[in-house]
């Protein structure tokens, strides 16, 4: 597989989306980043950050102070992918009705209904 | 999961990208498209097109002729997706050198080289 395909699809991950589109919004810390997006464990959120943070789109800045305090965001190039990301989650979501409706004509075609 | 995850989840598959980007193009037979995509199973394909088709965004068109002949190409919807597919598709791969080093700086901050 060619290389780039690999980092389409960290950004286009299940939470690699949501990350991305949060972070678009302002930096966040590693639980306030967990309630946002929302039904993610622990384990798959700490992986999906190191995983956009070594390929260069996520920062982690882990500051120096008791209790430590890790802030996450974006970083120029994760900016420049958050916000394609985000254009084709709503492109999506606008077009659900179009999708719901042609899902329901193939079922009925397959005489799924 | 809200719906619309499960579209773009589709539409960011691995398989799916490459369809929706080779279909940009121009109609694709089946076994021609399969060339184009590479290394993609009969089964994988037609999988993904078959989902591709009941989103609406591929057109699956069967002649009646001797022998059967079925063209794949997108929808006015699909071309959308397609497009916005194909930009970040395009942007991961111009970005691909910015994402290796960022890899570079993080494996050696780990002690991984």
């Amino acid at each position: 597989m060619c290389p780039y395909r690999l980092v389409l699809e960290h950004v286009t991950s299940r939470w690699g989306v949501l990350v991305l589109i949060e972070l678009l919004d302002r930096p966040y810390r590693f639980s306030e980043l967990r309630r946002a997006v929302g039904r993610v464990s622990e384990k798959m959120l700490t992986q999906t950050l190191q995983t956009l943070e070594r390929d260069g789109l996520v920062h982690r800045d882990a500051k120096p102070v008791i209790p430590p305090r890790v802030d996450y965001s974006l970083t120029d190039l994760g900016r420049e992918a958050a916000e394609q990301v985000r254009a084709l989650a709503t492109w999506t979501q606008q077009r659900m009705d179009q999708v719901q409706k042609a899902r329901e004509e193939y079922d009925a075609s397959k005489g799924r209904l």
